[in-house]
């Protein structure tokens, strides 16, 4: 199943893609995608669902993040070895966990604003895995299991917060509207091996990064287990799992960052994809 | 104002403690003390009520943490000159800030987990602030207006977490049972000038801290207002401040941490105590 959340922000309904294409209402068998709606049974009961009798939605919509009320945003860094390179960044001997601070989250498509004072706001193409399930100290064998589904997520950095700022990244990963998620949540038996995706990313219709979920340090089941060990990963929790090379940092022959007026475009196959203008804060 | 949730974990109500010191029902007047419970309107209603007319508890009871729904649990590190000087790092020229998982919410007395190969389990007293009401850019004027109180946490970190793997502190400082809060909520009106708080906490009974929110480096109105231009603080948000001298990283002639068994006591003037037990993980 595609799963999405559509309408205005605040007062999205749950939906989902029928083989069509096209978008069929949820709201008559729930009241919104949150984290008890997305563990295994509540999975079930939406696919029982008979997708002929939903009613089409018809027109362009407003898609919101595809889960609503997530508590927890982990974030994995330096996943793809050809990122840690160009970062200048040695390969991680075990995964690099940081926090995107949940008031970022925001929907797949609406705007990101380019912080007043920012010099270094930069993009990152990702993997993001939605939690059914609680997880603790899960075993990579079943760490699956806990996970609902997936999603693409730009993972939007400032740079200079991230890194000069002192001791940790949470303050360069979390600044509202750093969070585009979406626009499904596509269901794990759809998705099949999360690690062969192909992913990309463009910058105002140029190519900027141009990878693959193969290419991660630290698979899916590998980050979910390790991340159990250290918390308690909740349904509607997301985990965002790095990014492959080609970011605004490692650009060559020196690094560029987004200003006011651009467009990013990404997506990631079987997850679809996502375009934001980058605007001016208020 | 002293507000506080009791009950089992999962089904606490709302209550307040009177001017006697004897908890008060608020079932009738709220369904739980949540972010939405707690902004000036929230609290103003609470105000109103003739507490006279509210129902005694009688006996033992559980606390909760004071608030529930809590999106964003931010926590402000080497806040203290002192504390910095035991940690053997340098004084921060602007606030120190990283995340704890929301997951590790915890009852104030509920027993706290040394993880099953944890070697660094160690404690900090922190004065807590909850947020009242949205806040992003605020300046350090207005910051104060947004907070709707002030709480006890105890910041449990497992240092070799924190510090020897990889990156970011936040794989250390949010295991399960990591963040007991409360007992209670105590309003900003009622605790006055947040920056002179006495505060202590006791090892098996040993004095350990012994400090002040004086000799804080940043200010809460400080903190708020800079944490403000990273993130939008939500209600039902709780900062985390810091922590003075005397942690066990601190201890002398060597560092020294908690083991299964040890009772952990700690206060802060006018926000009550805690007490948990530290017990093995299953």
């Amino acid at each position: 199943m595609k799963l999405c959340r559509i309408g205005e922000a605040g007062q999205e309904r749950p939906a989902l893609v029928d083989a069509d294409g096209r978008l069929r209402d949820l709201s008559a068998h729930i009241a919104d995608l949150d984290g008890a709606a997305i563990g295994p049974e509540g999975l079930a009961r939406l696919a029982a669902i008979d997708v002929d009798s939903l009613p089409v939605v018809e027109g362009p919509v407003r898609y919101g993040p595809p889960v609503t009320g997530t508590r927890q945003f982990v974030a994995i860094g330096l996943n793809y070895a050809d990122h840690a390179a160009e970062s200048n960044l040695p390969i991680p001997a075990e995964p690099v966990v940081f926090n995107k601070w949940v008031s970022c989250i925001q929907g797949p498509n609406d705007p990101v604003i380019v912080p007043r004072d920012s010099l270094k706001t930069d993009w990152e193409v990702e993997l993001g895995v939605i939690i059914g399930s609680a997880a603790h100290n899960v075993s990579e064998a079943d760490a699956l299991s806990h996970v609902a589904g997936y999603c693409v997520i730009n993972d939007v950095s400032e740079r200079a917060w991230q890194t000069e700022r002192g001791a940790t990244w949470d303050k360069g990963k979390g600044f509202p509207t750093f969070g585009p998620v979406g626009p499904w949540l596509v269901t794990s038996d759809e998705v099949g091996d999360p690690q062969a995706l192909s992913m990309w990313l463009d910058v105002n219709g140029e190519r900027k990064q141009d990878g693959s979920t193969k290419t991660m340090i630290f698979t899916v089941e590998q980050i979910v287990a390790y991340v159990s060990q250290f918390m308690t990963l909740l349904p509607g929790d997301i985990i965002t799992t790095g990014t492959p090379p080609g970011v605004g940092l490692g650009q060559k022959p020196e690094p560029w960052y987004l200003k006011v007026g651009d467009v990013v475009a990404l997506g990631i196959e079987k997850l679809g994809e996502q375009q934001q203008s980058f605007i001016a804060a208020n």
